[in-house]
């Protein structure tokens, strides 16, 4: 039955029947210290497993996997996540009412799009082709209804030379320049997209695709980038950085707000498993997203 | 001069030369009990003026003339409104200073877009030509970041019946029906775009344009329509209730949080002054926005 998924690996005790879902969620970052839990600080993720707790009336709230672990103050519209549920606690209720009932606990800037029973090896996280990030710069003036989600730049950008710059950094590489350091953690990334465009308002809009980002490695894209955009470096520069590899060279992250996971992609149904085993063969470390 | 606004009639005393400037700006209008100042609650008119007052060092604050009057919770992006100050005052800052000056001392919720030496014969409310709003409706899943601009809606909405409907309402009517009564104010508009259509996003979203609109008119008119685009009114049921000219016919109001007054026409300079002239001899009454 594709409806469940294999059991968590303990070696002991029964193993109750558990259910694998996928939840579909979106998150206005302002007032969250992040997706990952922390110790009195708000979360996406504490929030979130607080409120399944409820739902599904758990003692101990079960444990999210996410497939992009947001910092303080980013946005999410296309995140993905998956949790293992005990079948019997999640009764006879049906998926979409257990969406509906989170909706109902959550606070307005988080809400599910859809919770559905994952497909056989599904993996929020290893299994996960892609992921989609926006980045939106004003470079003219800030409209206010989107102060929470767009920089403020003060000096105009050049995206011709920022599309240039962002076309040297396509492939496969070692971002370490770009990436806030982790023990054991590869920094190697396939950057498959990231290019400026204006939308109807004017307002700058990076489209940035990966298989999977290190830490702060969209924002450190962006910083560089901003630079060459206002004419403070050439658009030679953020490559010379990436093959320097040298983190202390390269220009300030981009501050959280103007960033927004927009989407994560997977392979189709049957693909899922060879795609998580892959994944985990080949980066398995702390900060593969 | 063109620069120089003819001075406020006062009977009495040296009437000092006045500038009248045009300010555009756009705001938030959540933190906002609305653009008309009120004692004791925060509004635009109240924040405007006060920092205004401030950037002049008026001892009494100037009195703003705005072209939409928006109500509590109503967000603008192409607001125009006209200040008239002392030229002295004034001294020799620049608009653009004071424009910068402004943004410095206001909260991020209400920003300006440009400060200039309002053209001979310009009047932010009576020259104005039209005002055009737009209404933003989720009828599916509301995205966290819209939620303080965006109605959610619990059912699926049809547009093109919501089209249909719109258009028997174009056109100069008595809109008794979708107006708040205010004594001795006439109520005929005339209605020149009403039409929906979806973002990229999926939003419903109306584009409504009228010479001027009176009290809480789009969101009446808003009301009906979602009324008919949800199925529980026909197509015809909204020009019926517009030709009956009776409020209590009419569907509850939407809410303010959908509504964004997106521009204000103006026409040429050399037609100011005729424009103004003509708006305050067809409807000189206390609600003509």
């Amino acid at each position: 039955m594709t409806g469940l998924a294999h059991s968590p690996e303990k070696p002991d005790g029964p193993k109750p029947a558990m259910v694998r879902l996928r939840i579909d969620l979106a998150y206005d970052g302002t007032g969250f210290a992040g997706w990952a839990k922390q110790p009195r600080l708000r979360t996406v993720q504490g929030d979130l497993e607080a409120a399944l707790a409820t739902v599904l009336r758990a003692p101990v709230p079960p444990q999210i996997t996410v497939a992009g672990r947001t910092d303080a103050g980013v946005h999410a519209r296309g995140q993905v996540a998956h949790v293992d549920v005990d079948a019997e606690a999640l009764g006879h209720q049906q998926p979409a009412t257990v969406a509906r009932r989170l909706n109902g606990l959550l606070e307005p800037d988080v809400r599910i799009k859809a919770v559905a029973v994952a497909p056989e090896g599904f993996e929020a996280r290893f299994a996960a082709l892609s992921r989609r990030y926006s980045y939106r710069v004003a470079d003219g003036w800030l409209d206010p209804l989107h102060r929470h989600d767009t920089l403020a730049h003060p000096r105009p950008l050049d995206l011709d030379a920022m599309n240039m710059a962002a076309s040297y950094l396509l492939g496969m590489h070692d971002f370490a320049a770009f990436c806030r350091r982790r023990v054991g953690a590869t920094t190697q990334r396939t950057l498959l997209e990231l290019a400026w465009s204006r939308d109807d308002a004017g307002v700058a809009i990076a489209r940035v695709v990966a298989d999977a980002f290190c830490h702060s490695m969209v924002r450190a894209l962006v910083g560089a980038l901003l630079e060459v955009g206002d004419g403070r470096r050439d658009v030679h520069w953020p490559a010379a950085v990436l093959a320097g590899r040298k983190r202390e060279d390269a220009a300030k992250v981009a501050p959280a707000r103007g960033l927004t996971l927009e989407e994560v992609r997977y392979p189709d149904d049957d693909g899922l498993r060879a795609r998580t085993e892959q994944t985990r063969r080949r980066r398995d470390q702390p900060d593969a997203y």
